[in-house]
């Protein structure tokens, strides 16, 4: 695969004329772009602008609300429940995120529900946007069915990541990780590379191990038998059964508490997504000196990225510290995107009569 | 190891006995002995009443502080920061949990971070408080640094188990795990039974594998470089820097919010432990109908129990099942205790001039 290099402001710019093109608001066009672009930043390139193909090709079948109606059918000062109605998963998590940060700058902390969303990108889109405010974020979504509980051999639990962050200098601490031992992107990866599975990441039919990423894909895409293990892998030895656990949490923060439905239900058959999300901002500062807890954090990380290596490994890095490094990388030098991502854009803009020179 | 099975009550009443003679109050004694019988009634004996000798120990030297002078040093309507001033942390962590719940009576969620604190027990007895409340519990604690971080041979973070707890019927969702691969009660268990370590569990002082449990518990005890893996194992390929991050999220609840300090310097030298607990309960009445959420959640969970078993393996359990299930049958039963621990029992009763018949 063959990289191109992109001006960050570049692709920003035809994004969001591209989400307007389809009748997206301004502003909605931004939230949703910065939320794609954030992930090319922070590295993660699976959920970045390499998707704008697919959002082009949902809005032009009329498949996405463009006119987002987001309903609060339940609130308290601390809290509130979030009806989506089938909005992009980026604008109800922002809007999700910012209320609850309001919330929590007038009680200390804040938890939105959300329900009948859809896919939001990265959860630690939402997490960071608490930093500024000397806020930790919270956030995590279910997911369609693709990961096994232990012992198990049928689809139940999602990837259902859980974020994490809190202020540091100079990296915060930012966490975002699937609750299964990777997620169904990374079986992509393995699959385009011809490279077989490692150990304790995917079950076949009968539970046993499979190695061959485009068979795991093969039965998740047909609902059949088999599915990607938990975080630990097979069985308790390692402790595949926290995984289950920690996805069955985030499970329970998102779709129990919202009134959606769990991950084996989101499908109903009528083509709509169903997924739920859970936010949550908490201002530290009402434990006590917020400036003094972010230097102990900030001391903690440093003393630990200082602490001895592995032989043969030559830096330990904290959550969150790779991220921030692309982020400073890319907006200097650019996104790097697979050349076929780049053809898909000029195709998209020619197509709406848009211009896009990477 | 040969067990005798030992009526709850008659455990439950000596153990009391013995509190109260060492000076704690009738409320504490009995505290103390609730958090320890919980955890052998869930299965848990590793923090069960096996540890009453070294209890006895520690107060007949007087190195416990039988009166404890909790304090709460701030506060709001959700939150709480407390100094245990060195008592038991069964104690304060019982204290914390419970002014967590009255919060979240009043406003929907409670946080309490403690500081100063010692060894707890079970996480998840704490959560569980929250359940007669119909609201979510959660847990965590700092321990002393046993684990190493991803890419790193020196031990610089916590077991830091995190424990969640949600009511369900007919058992409750309740999690509590270590978030490290394993805990050093499990090496125990292995160095007795002369058993190699599983791969992916310690490391030596090189950062390569280490199977041999005699040789992570010296290295544990002197301080030396080397230790436990986090969830997930050696490196990234099982996602062994999630666990990793999952530990630092319970050392930020903890030691961060609290101003206690971090696992790497909770032993500073003076023989006290400086134990870092955080416990929340949220009333998720507050995001809609919390019966239907109850049943939503019973559903999925017996959904799930109800899904095809891996080949090879006969039952799929939810996290909890096994620890009520457990509970129901020691109550009935008794509890199953090796005869090292009865007999260390009746020579603790008979040291105080008490009668302990098993």
């Amino acid at each position: 695969m063959s990289y191109v290099f992109v001006n960050v402001n570049k692709i920003r710019n035809f994004s969001i004329e591209m989400f307007c093109h389809h009748g997206l608001s301004l502003e909605d066009s931004e939230t949703v772009t910065d939320v794609l672009l954030t992930a090319d930043l922070f590295g993660i390139e699976s959920h970045g602008v390499q998707r704008l193909i697919r959002y082009h090709n949902s809005l032009t079948k009329g498949q996405v609300v463009t006119k987002p109606n987001i309903e609060i059918v339940k609130e308290t000062p601390v809290s509130a429940t979030i009806d989506a109605n089938q909005c992009l998963g980026h604008i109800s998590g922002t809007y999700a995120m910012n209320l609850a940060i309001r919330k929590a700058k007038e009680t200390g902390i804040g938890m939105v529900a959300v329900r009948n969303s859809s896919h939001f990108g990265i959860a630690g889109y939402y997490t960071s946007m608490a930093l500024p405010h000397h806020m930790i974020g919270i956030a995590t979504t279910n997911t369609e069915q693709i990961g096994v509980p232990t012992f198990g051999r049928r689809p139940m639990i999602g990837t259902n990541p859980l974020a994490f962050a809190m202020y540091a200098d100079p990296y915060p601490f930012w966490f975002d990780a699937a609750t299964t031992v990777v997620t169904h992107g990374k079986m992509e990866v393995y699959e385009k590379a011809g490279k077989k599975l490692p150990s304790e990441w995917a079950i076949d039919a009968q539970g046993k191990e499979e190695s061959d990423p485009s068979e795991v894909r093969r039965r998740i895409r047909s609902r059949e038998m088999g599915g990607i293990l938990p975080l630990g892998g097979f069985g308790k030895v390692h402790g595949g059964h926290k995984g289950y656990g920690l996805s069955l949490i985030s499970e329970i923060c998102c779709s129990i508490l919202s009134g959606g439905p769990t991950c084996i239900h989101m499908a109903d058959g009528s083509g709509e997504e169903h997924t739920s999300h859970f936010f949550a901002a908490i201002d530290y500062g009402m434990f006590g000196d917020a400036s003094k807890m972010e230097e102990s954090l900030s001391e903690y990380l440093q003393e630990i990225r200082d602490s001895e290596k592995a032989i043969g490994c030559d830096r330990i890095y904290t959550p969150g510290e790779q991220a921030w490094i692309s982020k400073e990388e890319k907006l200097m030098h650019g996104i790097p995107l697979q050349e076929a991502t780049v053809q898909e854009i000029i195709n998209i803009a020619q197509s709406l009569g848009l211009t896009f020179v990477p």
